[in-house]
């Protein structure tokens, strides 16, 4: 299980480390790179050419404002792509994620909400499952986590 | 290779059928149904349940306005689920976009373009192409097909 | 008169309570839970569709984002079912208020303004007025009261 | 049971009677009206004030542009009234349903979709259910039937 | 001169005193008072419709969210009513633009910037000046001051 | 009476002609030109300087997408300055509105709605009233006028 | 005298061809090339890498939903890069206009108005004026001529 | 190599100060000045009527909500005029961008992001690349800075 998390700008970090650390915790062997689709265009290419021969099962790519990255990552590989879109200081997000979700037809990107970052690690890890079978009982408990978490939120407030 | 398409209203067979076609040209077992998250919601809570279980590897949702069938779809299952937005008569898709991609922690849905249903069809192929490895190959071959039509349409134009 | 408040996220109980002590203060008992439409569905779908039974006349469903609670809940009920969109930290409350009030045809949701949640107490108050005849008196009054205090506000600035 | 329906203009019509008709159909006594928050303040005002000792249950307004007959009518009156938002020939009827839907604390408008004409209608009556109790199960048969549509839009499409 | 302004709320006022200051500096006698379109409609009405006996030349109403005041005094004078959307905490003052400014035809309302105190206060001025005469000359003398400032402001950073 | 309607292009005047109408209806002088803030600034420049002088009483500026000309207008003169938002091809309107209404503290224009020609019309007799006073009568009259419309509408939809 | 115009699709030649045209009454050598960001990206690298080399002086970029091309032309050059928004059959081009202009630091694109392919085309000329010093000479002239078709309209509906 | 800055408030000058220091360090004679559309229309007339003369290159024009000063600038010249959206205290930027960027066809303005100083910048040293053909370099080793300034934040985090 490896994914690759690429971020158009170390700023973005911020968020995107939850999503690391989330696929980290499910035993995926994580790497998390700065490369901008504008900035290092050649770099991004060359990564994300070799990536399925380098192991990868899933990329997810990360930007804010107009965000090209995943787009433009997906433009080079047949694996599955996730954008996560990164709220900036104007537009409140909704630039980038208009600029990741409204692909045109033939190179899809799987976009999550505004810097949902763990749904972009959950999303991975869904997609992995087809191929990984642990990975399901591995969501499934998480499920089960976050569905006792509810009802302990439920209980605190006094509900039953 | 088995994908499921449920969509709210028959009323969006327009726009799925493009997502079904495709996949079906792929060799994919495609079943498409009707089923509402609100009118028919446990009629859409059990075959999502089951869906695991019956083979299936990737559920699309399409639905329209305020566009709850893929995330109540991803919250019965691990498997991965495709948000596909359908445009209605107002709010020029604004509405399904958000309420499909907006996705609360913890339940993700992987979301295409509004009425992008040849990439919510290419988009489960890249999943399942983790599973099924001929996928690959043939998901490569739809892109050069895509490449060569963008050049013949750049020829037609006088390019070269 | 018996009211459930069911919301999606702890976090939303800051907005959340002021609808409670609203609804509290003029005598309707009522319930506050956690539910999730996506992390806790089961839970969610069997309150509902005991609620009539169990004596709740309108539930109120406040959620954010994506918010899809209000539109399950209503889908599994004719009793009257309040929407209140809850802002969260992006899109400044126009993704809640989307998914909420823009319910396809067949299942409505009263939707009230995002965060407004004095608003949602209210209506279910006017709502139960049509069952607890008593309630109209105590809806004037309050009504008075709002009356008087803009009345004093405006005083406060040398109108008269 | 009797419901007013008050209209902006007489243009809104065309909208309008699917929620009149809807109405009549589970046979309630409507009224339907053409009365202007602007044009005729003073009717509007008056027939709202005495709506409820005329013997209604619930008011709807609907209305385009800066929609505000429904505030307008939930100014003069303790009956729950609901909002229909009327898209006009520009802003897709966003400032109709920002117009209705935000309103300020104190005075609820129960909104419902863009051109929502049935929900509005729906709402009425699960508003009504409460103090007429035969409804309840008039609107459990609406979505019995509403369910058997679906169900037969699903075999349609070869669904089963 | 005699200009009124209402207020929906006495929480505009923080916005709503810098029109105040403005036309106090121009002399105008100005009533300043909070009126609810909703919460006090019979009182905004009946201030409405004395205000050309009673010698007022032009209302400024300020208002948030579904902000109807400016276009319900409309509705009850021939007076030309100003309208000035006050930011709410959602939305950031789009509902209050919309909800002013897209009077349906027949009411119109002078709808000037979100916040925009200074400008109500100027173009209420400019009304004004068609039958004081000598308020022409003072609104030039603004003017200049105002080009004197830019003119400091550009000699500040250097420019000549 | 005298007012000038410029518009920044000749297919504006569509829209443009319902306000010439409503004008010389009511006994207004109207110049009805063609003027772009940027294809003919110095044009309307002049025109619009000495616009008082030629005994115009309001200027009305209509135009589309990025609209400058109101606020170029309104630079220009303390006449009071109405802007028409003309809805074009893309972007349903917003950008004139907010090109015309986000004007700056200083120089204000008296924005009425997207394509609003009526009332851009009406608003410049409002204004004119303070001068000359017979308009309000003229006015109170069209008002009157209105009402019944409305009250026939009503009626013809058997209202009462 | 030499441009470069880049389209994402060939269905965006229906808006481009405004802008080719225009440039070649002016004399420019014109380019036009159907090339997609995420379709071809190997191709777009190549053509723009080499641009410079090849004599251009300016590059257009034109496409439409989550439009990229532009931005990664301009990643591969430091030519001036003008952006061309293309609508298309959703969200009204607001979606091609933020993923164009909203570029992040440090790679700017010049970004013209949604379809606006004259002003896409005026624009190079302008740049290249810089250059090619006649060209100055040319744009007064075809700003001359502008303004006599304004003069034209104006005179047609009686202006003077 | 010579550009003028021009603002159309003082404030701006906070965002525009980075776009001021990127052209100095690139040698560019840098012009910075506060001229306002609406409060100052003579000035900018004239500084712009006679900016190629006076030996400039560029115009970057910034300015807030309805930003008209990019387009007035852009009226008076054929050189290339650059438009800075400023980000107001509403409207998150919008108003601004809309205002500048859909400017109507005939009159080009190159928009940049909201607030986007740097690439404004960046954009006018493309421009004049044409001209001055040591800048090409000059823009090459800015790039390849902010390329290695990304595979240092690259590494930052671990990457290679």
């Amino acid at each position: 299980m490896k994914v690759a998390i690429l971020m158009g700008s170390k700023s973005d970090y911020e968020v995107v480390k939850k999503c690391e650390d989330l696929l980290k915790n499910f035993g995926v062997e994580v790497t998390t790179r700065v490369m901008s689709a504008h900035r290092t265009p050649d770099i991004a290419a060359e990564f994300v050419k070799g990536a399925k021969e380098n192991g990868y099962d899933v990329i997810i790519g990360a930007a804010g404002k107009a965000a090209h990255l995943p787009g433009v990552i997906a433009s080079f590989t047949t694996l599955p792509v996730i954008g996560l879109p990164i709220k900036s200081s104007t537009m409140d997000g909704l630039d980038s994620l208009l600029s990741i979700v409204q692909m045109p037809s033939g190179i899809p990107v799987a976009t999550v909400a505004i810097n949902g970052a763990e749904n972009a690690g959950l999303l991975a890890l869904e997609m992995m499952s087809l191929k990984y079978k642990n990975l399901g009982d591995a969501l499934e408990n998480y499920r089960e986590e976050m569905r006792k978490k509810v009802i302990a939120d439920d209980a605190s407030l006094g509900g039953c």
